[in-house]
């Protein structure tokens, strides 16, 4: 563990991913999950909003299509809530007996979404990421991807969730942001072309899952 | 509308009622709705947490006694979740058409129970009051009683919720902090001997109520 600039503290055996839609992110989790597992290592897979029982209730909440929708400060809250659960429940024990954990999106989602893409409080964002959050990846994975890749592969996967139903332009900020949050934190952010056949993307992921394991040593 | 000192937005027709499990506020609810009925005016009643179809779902992840019970952040994430829900879709419209707004519990529950009673940060809770919900009661009720004569009244009520079976001494601090929060905002709190018979209740309730009608013509 070694607490970064932001407050935040940072777990090198805690990896995330993230990307937009269709992206890829969880063929490439079910890679890592193999690479690690091959290599003797415990993993702990989890995925946000969600990867703890009353998580998964507040997500679904958050994707519900029917009833009346989160306001966007409720679903920033909502968010971080399901968030706080996991990381006290799930995460945190999990790296505390020495095993990875490798989750399907985390805090970066939330300053995306939430922030760039729906314009929510980025103050307030950055506050409940050191109050109700407390922790960091010691690598992420961003999965890029043009807009309109991602979208064909994921039509025809049944009715969209909420999120799912914005429009063209959100997704386009939600890369933009993604990106820029990478160079923002590029000491822990490592960028991957998902536009690349599943198998290339996955070898990458893996080559840089296992450089950085060689950092840790 | 007056903009308080704490950079919340004080509505003079929105009244909050507050006070221990048991203390009479469902019944001093209905006194007060009767009360502006009568006088001819329009009444929303809601209650926290819950009060608008996706809060209501709230309160049941909040309350529910199975699965796994929300971490202190999470339920102080989940509650302020509910009432940003409850603002936007209910008590902010309500007020905007001229009505009057009743809540059975408002913000100063969360800055009391999940605050003083459970430690939570409560820069943190006054930070989510400005920030996600940004309005407070013109005048808040507060119904005082030992802790001893609400568990009496309430006994045999069926199953206890997740918060009522918390021990004794927590019912103490949370009378406790209630008086303190009285103290600190007395220009719209009054405090009800919530000890007397339900009528006198009742009726001290409803003539504080007139007075501060009184005091916005
Ligand atoms: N590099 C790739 N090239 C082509 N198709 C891919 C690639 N990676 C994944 N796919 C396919 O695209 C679809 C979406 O992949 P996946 O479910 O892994 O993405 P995801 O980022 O997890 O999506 P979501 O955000 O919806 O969870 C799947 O059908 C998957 O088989
Ligand atoms: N002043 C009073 N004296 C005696 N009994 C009362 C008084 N006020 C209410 N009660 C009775 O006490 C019980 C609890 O009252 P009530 O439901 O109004 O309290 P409450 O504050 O809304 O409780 P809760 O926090 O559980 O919602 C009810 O059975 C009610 O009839
Ligand atoms: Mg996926
Ligand atoms: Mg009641």
């Amino acid at each position: 563990m070694t607490a970064a600039g932001t407050g935040l503290v940072r777990h090198p055996r805690f990896v995330s991913l993230e990307g937009g839609e269709g992206a890829g992110k969880s063929t490439v989790l079910a890679a890592l999950r193999g690479a690690l597992e091959q290599a003797g290592e415990e993993v702990v897979c989890t995925r946000e909003p969600g990867g703890s029982p009353l998580a998964e209730r507040v997500r679904g909440l958050l994707l519900d299509t029917t009833g009346d929708a989160p306001v966007p400060q409720a679903e920033l809250l909502l968010m971080f809530a399901a968030r706080a659960q996991l990381v006290d429940t799930v995460i945190l024990p999990a790296l505390q007996r020495g095993a990875w954990v490798i989750s399907d999106r985390f805090t970066d989602a939330s300053h995306v979404y939430q922030g760039a893409a729906r314009g929510g409080d980025r103050a307030l964002i950055a506050e409940l990421e050191r109050c109700v959050v407390g922790i960091e990846p010691g690598l992420t994975l961003l999965l890029d991807l043009p807009v309109a890749v991602g979208h064909a592969r994921v039509r025809g996967r049944g009715q969209p969730d909420r999120i799912e139903t914005e429009r063209e332009e959100f997704f386009e900020t939600v890369r933009e942001a993604y990106l820029q949050r990478a160079g923002l934190h590029a000491d822990r952010f490592r960028v991957i072309d998902a536009a690349a056949p599943a198998e290339d993307v996955a070898a990458r992921a893996v080559a840089l899952l296992h450089a950085h394991r060689g950092t840790q040593r």
